[in-house]
């Protein structure tokens, strides 16, 4: 029904130095994310845009996932308190997964840390103000810090050629650089971060882009920066693209906002790996997570393969229900897997449904029923 | 360029009590405010639309102006902390209007704020995350209070025959609402919190509907009321709308995130009534303020109207330049207005040139130019 509604567009729903580039791709549809723009479809379907992911590389705007740069001499303290996972041993040139909490141990945002020096990190935000969070608390604890959201615009290279496209573009460094590491390398004399990662589960990498000079315009250098990459990536069969459903749903990889909100807490969304509740320090939302941790959780998100007419995705959660009929859950991404050859989807299931090879049903916005099995995440290759 | 894309629908983008009313009634157009569906138009023109307004009523989905609560015994305390506006003698029943400022005295949302008791208010945003600024703040300073977001989705009945409707509605005690007040109002046994106030130049009242009864379900409530509105509206030519940005403009009512951002202060947005830096209390961003009073302004938001073909609503900042092609600033929402004869916009202007009466050129995004002259707002009647 909302399949075909337009998006207002105005200053405050925000653009980026590459929204022109998208546009001249083709864009078809865009989403909303920290206040600007997310690309979420180009000319071709979801599904062409999966093969291609995997198989060559594309070219993302990801310019939403905002920085929330943290500095001084208080810096490191307050990063520590807003995350339940230890950064005493990260070092520089490190990107850290963290979950950042409320007070009742609900999770509020899921970023990416990155350690540029001691007294200088950024936290790579997922769909909510993280900015407010930190400086709110910060301000209240009278922490000597300063936190700003600088014109860092993140650009994602995503796809198996992704390595050989960016050792063109920045030289064979590019290849020195770990998974969840970043260098930082030289683009036309300016000095920008390069990490291995990207919200795919292909070989990828993201550029910090940041224009550090102010007499040059963020537009201007991005638009070349795009232009180059571009340029660069056609004997690799390049392709405008952005996160993609299918990929992201099978690689197990959550959103913010989607797949678990305020109302959950990590141990829920398979994040404890990422929390440790029993250290020294304090962090916002320790006692309660003690209190998880000590209870148990009641939910968990799994993954549900689940049959009938291919899914094209869905625009909000779908039932999922028990033999009895009764609501155990709800799936909160879901689409057709190609390469599974049935619809897949990501969802929270209580705990009594939650054992991998459970039959479910899944129950569609038009009220039809289709049989659905409990699997790990991510879905088995 | 970015007429025709489309607004991906995910979890993410929340949908609220009234959007499967708003999809029958053919919504056109959504923005995403606050994480959440905010319709933005209809079958018909935004002129059609400002026409009805001004002469009939409508019913908007304004669930997006969410509530952060705030309650306990060190409420009061916070939220005077919050805003630089003084809160020592609100009485409950009221709504103020009042900045929120970080500690640059930058602007960070521009709330209307509701009195429900010595100990309990509620924040009606726009578009930040104002429960995680409140909640960091309050943790950072341990202050003894509870801060969430209630299922509170605000509908709002705006046009010169509200009052008629509303009393038809909620019984007689409506007209005894003065603007800017609020009474609890009766509805099916619930309780309301039914206010005069609304985003338009019009009479209108906004019923901030709950439902306080987990028993029963919010979208059904929602519906309910819609329902219910809907029908008794028939005799007053009842029609589904949205804020209308004609009507917006020539009433000077700003929006965050559009007309000014966290980079301008409440003196550059003409809300120096609702600043008392002054005073005892201390509030974020009060040395900062002062130091804006103290030095004055170097830029301040103003009308403009400007010649040439009626402007449709323009997607970004048009730049304002000077005789010598200098750019003095831009405007930032801007469209035709029908009864003014020509195109109007909100405008950041450099003080050199922000007096009433100067001629200035307005640069169109495909680069022509426009006479313009500077006004005051809101737009002369």
């Amino acid at each position: 029904m909302t399949k075909n509604i337009k998006l207002n567009m105005s200053r405050r729903i925000r653009r980026t130095p590459y929204t022109s580039m998208v546009e001249k791709h083709g864009v078809s549809d865009f989403t909303v994310v920290n206040h600007m723009l997310l690309p979420k479809g180009f000319k071709n379907s979801v599904e062409t845009d999966y093969w291609h992911l995997s198989k060559d590389v594309q070219i993302w705007d990801v310019s939403c996932q905002r920085q929330v740069q943290i500095s001084g001499p208080d810096a490191s303290k307050l990063v520590q308190k807003l995350t339940p996972r230890s950064i005493k041993k990260m070092e520089t040139g490190k990107c850290f997964y963290i979950p950042i909490l409320n007070e009742k141990a609900g999770m509020i945002n899921d970023p990416v840390l990155l350690k540029l020096d001691d007294d200088m990190f950024w936290i790579s935000i997922a769909d909510s103000d993280i900015l407010l969070w930190a400086k709110g608390f910060a301000l209240g604890l009278d922490l000597n810090v300063n936190i700003e959201e600088p014109d860092v615009y993140p650009l994602a290279i995503q796809g198996p050629k992704s390595e050989e496209l960016m050792t063109k573009v920045f030289g064979e460094d590019v290849k020195k650089i770990k998974f969840f590491n970043f260098r930082i390398m030289d683009f036309m004399g300016t000095k920008q971060v390069v990490a291995r990662s990207g919200y795919s589960k292909q070989d990828g990498f993201e550029i910090y882009f940041k224009v550090h000079d102010s007499h040059f315009d963020s537009i201007e250098m991005g638009e070349k920066l795009w232009k180059i990459i571009w340029d660069a990536g056609q004997e690799f069969n390049i392709s405008p693209g952005c996160p993609n459903l299918i990929d992201r749903i099978e690689g197990g990889l959550m959103s913010y906002g989607n797949d678990f909100t305020n109302e959950n807490n990590p141990f829920e969304c398979n994040l404890e790996k990422y929390c440790s509740p029993d250290v020294d320090h304090h962090f916002i939302g320790k006692e309660a997570l003690k209190s998880v941790q000590k209870n148990g959780i009641i939910q968990k998100i799994r993954g549900i393969i689940f049959d009938g007419e291919a899914c094209s995705g869905i625009g909000q959660p779908l039932p999922v229900l028990s033999d009895k009929n009764k609501k155990i859950g709800q799936i909160t991404s879901g689409i057709y897997s190609p390469r599974i050859k049935n619809n897949i989807g990501l969802s929270m299931i209580l705990r009594d449904f939650w054992e991998v090879g459970e039959n479910v049903t899944v129950q569609m916005l038009d009220g039809k029923k289709r049989k659905g099995i409990i699997t790990t995440l991510p879905f088995p290759e």
